[in-house]
Formats: C-alpha cells, structure tokens, sequence
C-alpha cells in the first residue's frame, strides 16, 4: 500500500480500462463504435446499495489510501457530466500539516458560530454531533470550480451560469460514489469560511471552491445517515413526491 | 408498460427492497444493525462503465417510460446526500402540452441568442448542434431546490447557503445515473430562462430551478460525449490532474 508521497506539483494519473472495445478515456482518437455493455438486473440492485450505503463520514481510519486507488475514484469523478462539456473541476489536496491545521482550526471557529444559531434541546443535540473528520483523515480535497475556463466554450452558460459551479458539483458526487464502491468515505466539510480556505490554498483567482472533502477508510458503516440516527432529521417523504404541471 | 397518466397533484411511489436486511428507505423505525454489501470488483468495473456511458441525451424516442421504472429511478435519487439532511430537492414534471411548448420556445429562443455570441467556424458548428430533445422526450422534468425547506435545520449552511443547492444538484447526478442504468436517457436543458420556465410552472416562490431535464429512452448509445464527437469540446487532461498543497 502507498501513501501520498509528499513532494510539490500535480500529478498525473493513469486511466484505467473501461469496457468499450479498447476505448481510451479521454482519447479523441477512439473510435465511438462500440456496444453499450448490459446493465442487468443484479447490477441494478447494488447500485440502489451502493446509493444506499453511500454516507457523509466524519469518523476515519488515520490509515492511507494507496495512489493507484485515488487513481481509479478521480478517474471515474472526471466522467461527469459538465455543461458544454466544459469539465471546470480542479482538485486541489492539502498536504502540509500547518494547512490541514488551519483549515482545522477554521472549521473550530465556524462550527462554534453556527452552535450560536441554536436553542435548547438543539444547541445540545448540535454540540453533540461529530461533523467533519478533518484531523483524522489521511486526505483533504478541495474541490473548485474554474470560473474562467475557456473549455465549453460557453455553451450552455449564458442564461445559467450557474451551470458551471453545478458541474463541478456532479465531480463530487461521482467521486463520492466511486469511492464508496472502493470502500472508502467521504464527508464533505461546509462548516468553514471558504474565502479563509481558499486563500490558504494559493490557487488561480478564478477558481471557485465548490467542496472541502475529507477522504479516507471510514470507522464504520452504516445504512442510516448519522443526523438521522443523532435525531437531528430524518428521511422525509417531501422530497419523494413529484409534483405534476 | 405504463404512460404517465393525466391528472392534477403530486404522486407518491413505493420504495423498493434494499439489501439491508430489511431496512425499509426513509422508516425511521429501521434498525441500523445490518452489514453492508459487498462492492467487488466486477461491480466496480462495471460502475465504472456506467460512469462512461452516461450521457447528456439530446435523441430520444417518444415511447413512454413506465411509471415502476421512474419510481425506481427517483428513489434512488433521493439518497443523494443533502446538506444537514436537508433533502432540498423538489420534483415536478411538465406534462401539459401547451406548457411544455412555451418551454421549447423559450429554449429556441435562448438557443438564438446564445448562437449570436459566437463567431466564424465556431457559429457554424452551434447552429448545427442538437442541444436539446424537448419535442420528443416524453418526459419533462423540473429540479428545484426548495431554499426555504426547514428540514435539516440550517446544519452546514451558515457559511455556505449554496450547498442546499448543490445538494439538489447531486440528486440531478443521482437521478441521470440511476436513470442509465435502466437503460433511460436524460438531458440537462440550461439554454432557457429560468424565471420565464419557472413562471409556467406554478410552484412555491422559495423554490429555485437548478435543472430542467428531458427524459426518455435515448436513440441511440455512445460512450464519447456528444461535443466531442462533433468537435466542440473534447475531454482535456486537465481535469484529471491533482494540485498538491
């Protein structure tokens, strides 16, 4: 197993090989004509599970993630949908253990503030709840949306440009849910400042940060998500209706 | 097979078995003692192939999707993950004809105008792009992200209110992977205005449109992205590299 080798600079990674006829990801010489695989009854099933099982993790193994692993989930994360396929996510991991500290320390402050917002019973259910991982997990991934890519071209922006940031809000899903098909959690930290976060991170000023991850093995698993087994909410069925126009 | 059926209100569906030893979806009631599945590596190939032939679906059939198969689709979308638990997604689908044409006219004529931002070789190339299958998809559906919603009680927005509506966004992602794997195609539609379609639609003012989507059997299956193979936008290497902080 590798951990994350310390050293400066991006990385590069590997594809992997998908089922469509020698298809290289990526690749604009493949040739587009090959046969969808099936996705069959028994696949259908465990992708329910794997959305199912799919959780916010703030409880981590220290352990690390071996690289060709983080390979495969970064893979998968850069097939998303993006609009005009203009792929803005940029990840961005933070190594250096005084950054990890201060993103740590700002997540201190910002959940204290947010603990102010509350009342009785659910400032005390509030303080109760373990919200981020961030001093245990092996990975911290921020995730930004680069606001000025000239990929796209602009197509499909121009009424919504909102569309952007939203693709590189799909890269993190995918992410999530590769990861979880690997065994390994994500939680996804909003209780922070973003501006704070971003300007320890010394990245293009058009890059937007979208998403602040915490990746790493989970402590457990569990079928329930932890702030409705905590009480905080629950599933509703609100979200389940479909309303008919 | 089922067409959707004419009528006024909301409907709800019946959740379907998850392998969770008997964890029925959204029971508060339900124990949290159960294993988890196991996601091998055939599951995870083939994951990964799903991940590859997704995709934004322009061509599609006018044949109906049953309403089991949707029920099944929309239940997996609701385990995205959600802010706080918040579950801010909200469904409605445009069935009236006259309603869905104000629809495809407001996108023709976003469509237009988009077209005039755009010069030379790279005008020709929008105009003879298909970006959207509003007259033939059987299905219209609106995403909005309820920014109201009580549920979750605020937990995670404090600092970053928009995670409410990138949380609607992961469900979008859910719901077009989950649609994939039955075989059903989606299109995410931002070349509208957003105020102009939500005014068609009739719904609370606290809900925001996040996506319009078209749904349906696609007519054809590809694994390259559609901009891709008509030369707009190819997959670039720079997505999949990782900066290191």
């Amino acid at each position: 197993m590798y951990g994350l080798t310390a050293g400066a600079g991006a990385r590069r990674f590997a594809p992997w090989p998908i089922n469509a006829g020698g298809y290289e990801h990526g690749m604009s010489t493949a040739k587009n004509q090959v046969s969808p695989p099936e996705f069959g009854p028994a696949f259908q099933q465990t992708l329910g599970d794997l959305f199912a099982w799919r959780r916010d993790v703030r409880r981590f193994r220290t352990d690390p993630v071996p690289a060709e692993l983080l390979d495969r989930i970064f893979d998968m994360a850069c097939l998303s949908p993006s609009v005009g396929n203009s792929q803005p996510w940029r990840f961005v991991t933070v190594d250096e253990p005084a950054r990890r500290q201060e993103v740590s320390r700002d997540f201190e402050s910002a959940n204290d503030a947010a603990l102010q917002g509350y009342q009785g019973e659910r400032a005390k259910l509030y303080a109760s709840l373990k919200l981020a991982g961030l001093k245990e997990a092996p990975i911290h991934l921020a995730v930004f949306s680069d606001e000025e890519t000239a990929q796209g071209h602009g197509l499909g922006q121009a009424t919504m440009p909102e569309t952007l940031r939203y693709s590189t809000v799909t890269a993190v899903y995918g992410l999530w849910l590769a990861a979880r098909a690997f065994g390994v959690g994500v939680g996804w930290v909003s209780i922070i400042h973003p501006e704070t976060v971003t300007g320890l991170l010394d990245v293009p000023e058009s890059w937007t940060l979208v998403a602040y991850l915490c990746v790493g093995w989970p402590l457990q698993e569990q079928v329930k998500p932890e702030l409705a087994v905590a009480g905080w909410q629950s599933r509703e069925s609100l979200c389940r209706q479909i309303l008919r126009r």
